[in-house]
């Protein structure tokens, strides 16, 4: 998706050769025009498949299948780090390791909104080391539900999260996918599977 | 919002005099539709303030920040409950308090994306104790931002929120207020500010 590569380029902050900070107009502050046209483009790359729910964790992943249920016209189900008090029924979890955070939690969903009648979409705004959307799929197959695929917004290509999905049969769709990058520097790969341009940028910028 | 109250009446499952669970179409599994419909009549009762920002607390909030985004034509920005390694710059942040969880967090933005030149209409899905929505509003006055009101999907107006925020002169408007409400029974002020209906509703159903 060239306008998302183009804003990445223009607003991305690369703090290390792994540390890509997007959070003026992703994920912490969210251009609602962008995240929409994100939805539509993980919708369309998913049309044919009859999805019937859209799953994704909190928080960050919460915009963007929000704006992928909306094209599709479907709900979504955000899995939810903690069991709180109010979530008092059976639900199905996984553990995740969070390596930004340096710590494990639990994601979990209710078991009355997904069962064997689905086929759903999973969506997140990264795949990097690919630990929560292993846990997500872990959860789809524990519902008995159809996965139909993992659309995600920005993939971190030198890691292996998309190594790990693959390995278990997932079909991955990521809309900016970077080959390597370094302060000040950003390679894509392109949407023909290619290494794009290698431009230099002021990771600043 | 008569089309919400029908939802809730339909759907939420009320625990306890104070607890209401929503998470079938609000705040777990998410009814698309419906939130746009939340964010475009939240949009319409703020029409004339010239709004710039949407502003809510990660997670429950961001699928009705996102949705009066998308009907404001603005951005939003959600505010973290942990300060994470990737959040180096400077945040205005605010103390809150979890009565569902019990216990103590910080919220905190960037100071990068709110500043003295916006109007900021703060959403989120719950007014109950208003220890979120008061930190907020902290966080607001603290950029020097202008605060136009507070737009909550769902109000327990038995609950101490909506006094806490109009000491501080916050205008509120919710598109649900429950009067009162045990297993069973729920009863809205209605949208004239007049007590509703006494429906008794099987909180099951």
């Amino acid at each position: 998706m060239k306008l998302l590569q183009e804003r990445i380029r223009q607003e991305g902050l690369i703090l290390s050769d792994t540390v890509l900070k997007v959070d003026s107009f992703l994920n912490h502050q969210v251009d609602t025009k962008l995240a929409l046209e994100i939805g539509q483009e993980l919708a369309r790359r998913f049309a044919d498949r009859r999805i019937t729910k859209v799953l994704t964790i909190e928080a960050s992943g919460i915009q963007f299948a929000m704006a992928t249920g909306i094209a599709l016209e479907v709900p979504f189900i955000y899995a939810k780090k903690k069991k709180a008090v109010t979530l008092s029924e059976q639900v199905y979890s996984a553990p995740v390791h969070s390596f930004t955070r340096q710590e494990t939690y639990q994601v979990s969903i209710s078991q009355k909104y997904l069962g064997p009648e689905d086929r759903v979409l999973i969506v997140d705004d990264f795949l990097a080391t690919g630990a929560a959307l292993v846990g997500l799929v872990d959860i789809v197959k524990e519902a008995g539900a159809e996965l139909v695929g993992v659309g995600c917004v920005i993939e971190k290509s030198f890691q292996q999260g998309r190594g790990l999905l693959e390995d278990r049969g997932v079909r991955i769709e990521s809309l900016a996918r970077i080959a390597s990058m370094s302060p000040g520097e950003i390679h894509f790969i392109d949407e023909e599977g290619q290494t794009g341009e290698r431009a230099k940028e002021n990771a600043t910028c």
